[in-house]
């Protein structure tokens, strides 16, 4: 049923798809996903003016780290091609596994959930606070009032409504759920976050909408009471967690696009995430 | 820990929130998402130039109707905020349940899978074709041949790389899983979708992207055969189905991004749709 057009189509895309994984390979994006960079010119008006387009989201596998012990997502096949003539998967999925929202009804009674949060919220200014240098020898690092400002000296000031991402370089550690939860001997997990006070100053100086990390956590690993998440979700905003690439994207001036499931009664979930500038 | 500026933030929220429900209700909008009227100004350059945003995706919910039965989402709490400090729950969702994408894989054997779809192509020019008027009294109408050519004469050429929507007013039907699955005293579903000469027609003649459907299936509910899955996705295209809000978008000039999950293998799956112009 397929014309000699159609398998032309067909050949030209997978040239494309090869491209993109080399483009993946060659960028050390291991297990992120890339846009290619021999990509066809994009669609106006989203795309018309658009210079750079890059995915933040992981893939979604049984083996990405989640924060506790039994809450990595599950699957398996639910039909085949060979014996029902279509194929496709089952999936157990923990709302807070892999790249994901939480919501404000997460950690705040009768905070807004997931089909609460509407598209103007979750398409907004991105900035990127880079924390990488000092979380390379501190994996207990916190984003500080200190860096925001130091962040606003360099690039000016944070945008109202903006969504304020750290980037800690703990993507390289993803493939190891024990690495990248930093768990001690006492099972304390250590890995970077944003400080209370940044997430306070952030609220009240700059009214940011949300608050993304590379982590498991926008709380810092070894937090025992979550003032990160009590404070934004308390004031009504959302976290975005297990960013991939921030490393990929301008300090200021892109946008991000969280593309939230909108799971009924969510806490928040899983998303495909990603920016454009 | 949250400060009066953090509460005059939750309540402006609050007041947008109700703005939002008020506006989707008023626009009879039911299930689905919407955009609220009053939403703030929004951020460049992929909102620079918007002048509209439009969710297309339904609340995933476990009473949306299902292809067969047995597919329903399901869900559970998993923790709450009183017993463990924050709320979360459990999914088990198959992956073309609700607002979805068909990846290549799902009818073609060693087809792309769901992680190797690239941003580039979910985020594509999109065109509206309405047979709502024909459906009302045919639910087994599909799109022709015929159908995209008086399309054209109206609106200009379907551009290259586009995901063509089929609007047939099939959402009204969507709050009951009998109606929109039509389904006859013999078991046989009864729901609009495209022809098979209309799908070889757009790959051949306009080499589009992706075909999209307000209804279960891009085949006709009364389909055997799937000829429209098989084509499709056999020149490495993908199909979007259960689109919601068709109606509220321009019938050309606007762009569709598909925040489809990146599941592992996955065969499509749930996606944030929406468009923008």
């Amino acid at each position: 049923m397929c014309t000699e057009e159609c398998l032309r189509q067909a050949r030209t895309a997978r040239v494309s798809r090869r491209a993109a994984l080399l483009g993946a390979a060659a960028a050390g994006g291991g297990l992120a996903l890339s846009a290619p960079a021999s990509a066809a010119a994009p669609a106006a008006p989203l795309t018309g003016r658009r210079r750079g387009l890059q995915d933040l989201t992981y893939p979604l596998t049984t083996s990405f780290p989640s924060f506790a012990d039994g809450e990595e997502a599950r699957r398996r096949t639910y039909v085949t091609i060979e014996e029902d003539g279509y194929y496709m998967q089952e999936w157990r999925l923990v709302e807070h596994t892999g790249t994901h929202v939480d919501a404000p009804g997460h950690f705040t009674p009768g905070g807004r959930l997931s089909t609460e949060l509407t598209l103007d919220e979750l398409i907004v200014p991105a900035v990127v606070v880079d924390i990488a240098a000092r979380a390379a020898g501190d994996p207990d690092a916190e984003v500080t009032v200190g860096d925001l400002r130091a962040f606003e000296r360099r690039y000016g000031r944070i945008p109202r409504g903006a969504a304020v991402l750290m980037h800690s370089g703990w993507g390289a550690k993803v493939g190891s759920a024990a690495a990248y939860r930093g768990t001690d001997g006492d099972g304390v997990l250590h890995f970077p976050g944003f400080g209370a006070d940044a997430c306070e100053w952030l609220l009240e100086k700059r009214a940011v909408r949300s608050l993304g990390v590379d982590t498991l956590s926008i709380d810092p690993g070894r937090s025992e009471d979550f003032p990160v998440h009590v404070t934004l979700t308390g004031a009504d905003r959302y976290g975005l967690e297990n960013l991939a690439n921030l490393a990929s994207i301008p300090r200021h001036g892109a946008t991000v696009v969280v593309g939230l499931l909108p799971f009924e009664e969510g806490s928040g979930g899983q998303a495909r995430i990603f920016a454009t500038w």
